[in-house]
């Protein structure tokens, strides 16, 4: 594992928790974390349970006795770290975003396709796409429970930027982060709107908006171009954005990414609309989606909160009994099920480095739209 | 009262029991009630309480023993009845939208600027606002509940027409109705977000979408231009209006209004995010708002159900004890006693009809803005 | 009507609304309200839209232009006063409780069956049926929709008396108002659960509890023996009771009846569990009911939340359209419907006297049971 | 650990995953897991990471190598195990409830308070006392946010023995189980209200019930007297216990443990009342709690729901960032962090196997009061 910040400590539980609840078809061990701070990422070694650590990705890619490559460290540094891990016959697990620039994005697909012809896996991280819940709606699409979707509505709402004299972390400066809300949440829901609905988003409009221009720098110490010093700087990415896509077959959906939404925590929420029902998720209950059966007799239609925990749902059989509830962190031991199955079988799991592309692509076009007055553009198709 | 539909129904039910509920500062007698098909609009009047019935709303207006004019026909006679009635030195009250078009509102608000020389007041049936849960929402952020708004999010969803079979009916023709969902409930939200915040919206960025775009015809015998025949005929207005406004201050709003959200009723819902607190409502719950103070103590912090029942909250005293929960018709008691004492004081009430010109001229901005690729369009003010 | 307290504005609303609404087969006049106090009656026969006031009910009652008396006044005078009516040829409406003791309480239903043989009707306003969620709970069960009753769980919880300074009004006292939260609302959930079950209640278990148990005395000037002085006086009656009863066929169902859930301001809720389904309401969100269907498909299955407002549903075609909620009062309007239909047409509308006979007995029950220990007590079936 | 159902995966999940989540002051190693068929535990301990398994529990217990011994089997041996074990100088937690009797319950408290002088600590595990929700609600009580306890309200519910066709498993027969619902799930409720208020039950009056009284045996192969051969076999626990308890200090407390809640997979809900203020949990919803605080202004009172996901909140700080939920295990993590720093630290970590003992003996006098037509039934105090 190359990274060991929060995604790391995510990720460490899906592999040390997935083989003792899935029984997988391969044995895995939690070989070596790597990161610059030796002393650091010694500890997070230790305290994780990975047998070692290291400093130098490149030589830990060359170890004949790793198999796998998870890629948790800041999106700029994913395209290297993949392609190369890829070239080097390793498995590749990369934590979404796929990368900060669609000409990243496109190098990686083309490094998974090559990969892929010598039986090597390549598998981004949207982690979400493995909520039993949201496995769940995706099924229940693709068995026309809603039917033909008509509408979506989707939102990711956080709340963390209110207070005004939160600082000027890396996060909020464009060179590092490379968006705010939008690359960072919009991106769950943009790539949640594709897998559920199995619909690309074609075309948008968009508005990206940054409320508290000017926040405490972090000071000298924090030796981060652009944040460090005294006084105020400049917040150089969105704090909200707001979009609408247009969807294969004609569709529209709502977007919103915030992280000015008081009282939000973690707000991802969408709502499926269709001729023969709609559907209903939010991520701050994950254990349930609402269903409407528009179907139902007349005098009987409402929207039906399913707990989600039953043994004919995604994954919860190897779980716990009926309304014992799983966390927020289950998606990861999912991922990593996963991602060991397709690569004993020999094939692709979702999502693809292909799949990551579109996302942000998406991406980019609601920043040209937002730079051109928030006119219609279309998102490019095909690799 | 010159109409007699639905809200003829709704409107009766006003003047019917706010005087028996409120002690009105002055007598109120259901006088006559005007429409075109003689036999209907007799037997409206028995059933509905009212005195008389008439055919002609000139002969009614020019009646020296009438004092007020409640007018709930469509929207493109409002105009002339409106401007007729205060010329005749009678206070209106016009059921919303103001018109079907700027020009039209704006000849209304001359009319009533004038006729208010003469202490005539107008008012516009912006009903929602008074909801006591929504006069609450004014009265929290006028008090500073939620500090600088940062954010406004509103939707207006509906699911009457997500059956492909439901009849292409008046409403769906854009010569009778002037726009779809836009118009209908989307003015609604407008006026809501203008009215709970204080602040108006000055810009737009919109698109509009008819998602069924050929309905049955209604048959010959429908007497309508455009709706009658065999076969199926055009819809020609929206179907779904997904917008964006910039509100005076800076804040971003997003607005939906759709008759497609499939299991949606009348979710009209609003949430307003502020530097110190938010607020969120649900018409289909509509006792009760949301309320989330940021300057509660940490670990404390969370949306409370607030129970608009009370005898602390607005209009709420006149009627039962607490948690007795009131209706969606109540708003129009509250209007006929606002209107009434405004009448006395010698005050005027909200909403005025340049309020109502304000949300005319952000739905034509939409429009505008839909048939421009989506590009923001500005909101012109003053009259 | 004789009585003009809160009931009497609530009644007052029920018979000023039921003509508009539902076309009724008979004309309704508002005669006459009766009170003690000349002045306060006739102010509130003005305010609500009585033609006269009068002090003296037997005047009243002896009238030939009454055709029927509406007896809203506490319980201790209704079986005099409905007894009266009834003997002179009226039809009567109590509000409930039907009395404050059973032997009252069968005296009335002997009066009602002897005046139902001149087709004079007898009703006992347990008005909460009449919502229509309510009155739908009992057409699904009717339906089979939960099957087999197998458990019951019935709460109705307020929480005015929390505050130990609220003083010691009448209502506290058993001389005057015979029980406390037992007799003034768990009465409701009685009714209600053999309402909606169509099944009686045998035999109870429960224990009553005083929490607090002396108030601030009202002063001099109450008027009311027990209550009047300075200092504290006891409170007689109890503030919270808690009780099991077992229902036909063998069911159990367990109550609480509080004046004391702190937070809860008119909480009625009710679940009622079977082998095919359950179903349950909440009166602070009276436009919807929860229904489980156990026969549906395995995954697919919860709570469904139904919007009682669709034309489907009882009473609702009259009033608004979908998702256009009802407020508590419409129970009221809807019984003065039943009453005078059941009038017209010669049938018994219930709840009948001897439905709310049963009620009386098992509060009898249950005070009995608290009594000795809380150990099982019959109630006694049959006239 | 002894024994590997359902409650060994979860405690195995909670002793791999603590030390990696909090940094415990102790190394913990996964040493043996016990169990009668050598295979099935073999691949229990090689699928869960346990180092080794055994047969015999005596022989693991005598190993020097050995400081923890975790109790996951039936009720019925725990008594002899732990007690063995705590007379072989380990560390014992054993799974609630601590016995089947009181007599078991009480011996087994004399050996931990004799263990105790030797420095060896014993707990037993009631797991939801430790997830993050409950252990807040204890604190806000402690911090006097409900003032004065008047009134608690607790249920759990659950609905697997709804379908009469459940066959009649070891859980069914008192010879086995000792009893149903009440001390299957009524434990954990008793437990979480002496635990959240501090206040002992000290009396009850309850009322237990088997709902479907015979049920399919399961066949020869069963293996369980009474529970083999064909046809249908008597039912001879409680499938509902409805009781309620008076507290200390002189509460009232009203308990429901069903597994015939049609719909309930897991509810577990309590409200506690008291004169400053309320606070209710519900299990399916178990990263929050509802908080009503009656010393907040007038009008703007109400139940705030508290996402328990900050890091104020307990337990919280060592997970994820705010809004990023927990799930139904994470208890177990706690449950092993906190008995790891009470061996460390010398300290008795709750729940003790005297509070234990508490819920031994409220759950026995409520079968005595069942039993005794429901009549109040004392509950013991002290050792």
């Amino acid at each position: 594992m190359i990274g060991y910040g929060f995604m790391g400590a995510s990720h460490s539980q899906g592999w040390r928790t997935a083989p003792r609840v899935f029984g997988l078809p391969a044995d895995v061990e939690m070989a070596v974390v790597v990161g610059r701070n030796a002393t650091a990422v010694a500890e997070a070694a230790a305290k994780w349970g990975w047998a070692e650590s290291a400093t130098d990705w490149r030589e830990v890619i060359a170890r004949d006795d790793i198999d796998i490559v998870d890629i948790v460290t800041p999106g700029d540094s994913h395209a290297e770290i993949a392609i190369a891990a890829l070239k080097a016959g390793k498995h590749v697990l990369v934590e979404k975003p796929l990368a900060n620039t669609v000409a990243e994005a496109e190098a990686m697909v083309d490094a998974a396709a090559a990969a892929a012809a010598d039986g090597i896996r390549a598998m981004v991280g949207f982690t979400y796409r493995r909520l039993p819940a949201v496995t769940f709606l995706r099924d229940l699409i693709a068995a026309g429970k809603v039917g033909t979707v008509q509408q979506v509505r989707a939102a990711y709402r956080q709340d963390w930027l209110v207070d005004p004299e939160t600082p000027l972390a890396w996060r909020l400066q464009k060179e590092h982060a490379g968006s705010g809300a939008l690359g960072d949440i919009g991106a769950h829901i943009i790539d949640m709107v594709q897998f559920v609905t199995g619909l690309g988003v074609t075309a948008v409009t968009g508005t990206m908006e940054t409320i508290v221009k000017q926040r405490p720098l972090l000071g000298e110490g924090s030796g981060l171009s652009g944040t460090a010093g005294e006084g105020y700087g400049d917040v150089t990415v969105d704090d909200l954005a707001i979009f609408t896509g247009r969807l294969d077959g004609g569709a529209l959906a709502s977007f919103e990414a915030s992280r000015f939404a008081t009282g939000r925590k973690n707000a991802l929420t969408i709502e499926i609309s269709g001729d023969r029902g709609a559907l209903a998720f939010d991520l701050e209950n994950l254990n349930a989606i609402q269903y409407y059966d528009r179907t139902a007799p007349a005098g009987l239609q409402g929207f039906t909160n399913i707990l989600v925990t039953e043994p004919e749902h995604p994954y919860v059989a190897a779980w716990w009994p009926a309304g014992h509830i799983l966390g927020w962190e289950h998606g990861f031991s999912h991922q990593v099920k996963d991602l060991v199955e397709g690569i004993v079988d020999g094939t692709d799991p979702h999502s693809t480095f292909a799949e990551g592309l579109t996302v942000q692509r998406v991406l980019d076009a609601v920043e040209t739209s937002s730079e051109n007055g928030s006119t219609w553009t279309s998102v490019p198709i095909g690799s």
